[in-house]
This record gives C-alpha cells, sequence and structure tokens, in this order.
C-alpha cells in the first residue's frame, strides 16, 4: 500500500467510528441524506456519501433512525430522524465519547511526560 | 438483536477508531500484548485481546509498528514498539483528532441549543 493511502485509510478509520454519534446527534432536525453530508461537513466532519447513506440504511434497520420518502424540490427524497430508541441511547454514547475524549488526553499527556 | 446488545455494538463502534492513536501514541515505550491491554484500560480505553491483537498484527504488516520475540519472565512474549513511519505519521492523526473532537463539540453545542 502507499504510504499517502496507508494515511488516508488511517485517517479514515479514526473518523468512522465517531459518525454514529455525528449522525444521530444530528438528526433531531429531519435531514435527507445529502443536507446531513453537508450539515456534517458546515461542522468539520467530513463523510463521504459511500460511507454516509449505508450507516443510514443500517442504522435505520437497526431501529435507531427511521425515515420516509417525501417529494421535494420536484423529486422523492428519503428524509431520517432519529427515533424514540435512539434517542433514548444518545446519553450513554455521549457519555462514553467524552470517556474516550479524557482518556486519549491522558494518553497524550502521559506520552509528553515521557519525552 | 437485543437492545443491550445493539448498544453494546454501537458503544464498541465509536471506540474502535480511536484505538489505531491510542496504540501509536502508547508504543514509543515498548510493550508487549498485554501490558499495553492494561495501560490502555489505565487510561480509560478498555479494549479487549480480541480487537487488539490482530490490530497489533495488521498495524505492523502495515509498517507503523515494529517487534519482536523476547524471553521474559520465563516466556516468550512479543513486544512491540512504534516504527519510523508510525512515528512520522502520528502528528497528522492527533491534529486530526483534534478536529474530530472540536467537530463533535460543536455539533453537540448546535443540539442544545436548538431545544
Amino acid at each position: 500500500m502507499a504510504n499517502s493511502e496507508l494515511h488516508e485509510n488511517v485517517i479514515l478509520e479514526l473518523r468512522r467510528g465517531v459518525i454514529v454519534l455525528a449522525v444521530l446527534s444530528q438528526l433531531d432536525e429531519e435531514q435527507y441524506g445529502y443536507s446531513l453530508l453537508k450539515r456534517l461537513a458546515e461542522q468539520g466532519l467530513e463523510v463521504d456519501q459511500g460511507t454516509l447513506y449505508p450507516l443510514l440504511r443500517r442504522l435505520e434497520a437497526q431501529g435507531l433512525l427511521e425515515s420516509d420518502w417525501r417529494i421535494a424540490e420536484g423529486r422523492p427524497r428519503r428524509y431520517y430522524r432519529i427515533s424514540p430508541a435512539g434517542r433514548a441511547m444518545l446519553p450513554a454514547l455521549k457519555s462514553e465519547w467524552q470517556n474516550i475524549v479524557q482518556a486519549m488526553e491522558r494518553m497524550f499527556k502521559a506520552q509528553t511526560e515521557d519525552i
């Protein structure tokens, strides 16, 4: 694997885990795929369609999202929003996220002190 | 899937992405699998062996870690440390991590303001 490709893969892997949390946190207000993609990017999380769209379908299959088709601007769009089950899971996910962030801060700090 | 199992899977998914960064940041000082596992747990990141050990082998195959076997406490152990290529990648990964943390903070903030 070329070095730049490896680099890109490791970055994508790092980002992938948080996308579920990002998506659930942003779907209080319903969005169709592309509007959600733009919203995530505006807030600093670049996700490509090939990652986001299958994830939306999976989260719906898992019962964490709900969706329906609607005609908007003359074309059918599938609008997603968080389900009651997704909403119920969100506080625990956010709390785990805070734990992870704190753990990483501790590790970086420990590493600096080693040097 | 039972609700608690789904919950557990989403948590694991959230954690998985950061494990590569955590491992690279902790292998300045060489560690064998189990000592690394304990070190990560002490700093608040619980990872199971079934996740960590294959990851160590993959990161070595990708050239980001180096390892050798040594006899310690009467048994062979494989000691891992970060490679020069891993070390070269670390600043960019940390920087991407900071971007992700900031993006998530913005999203949670935006969500609170919506309510």
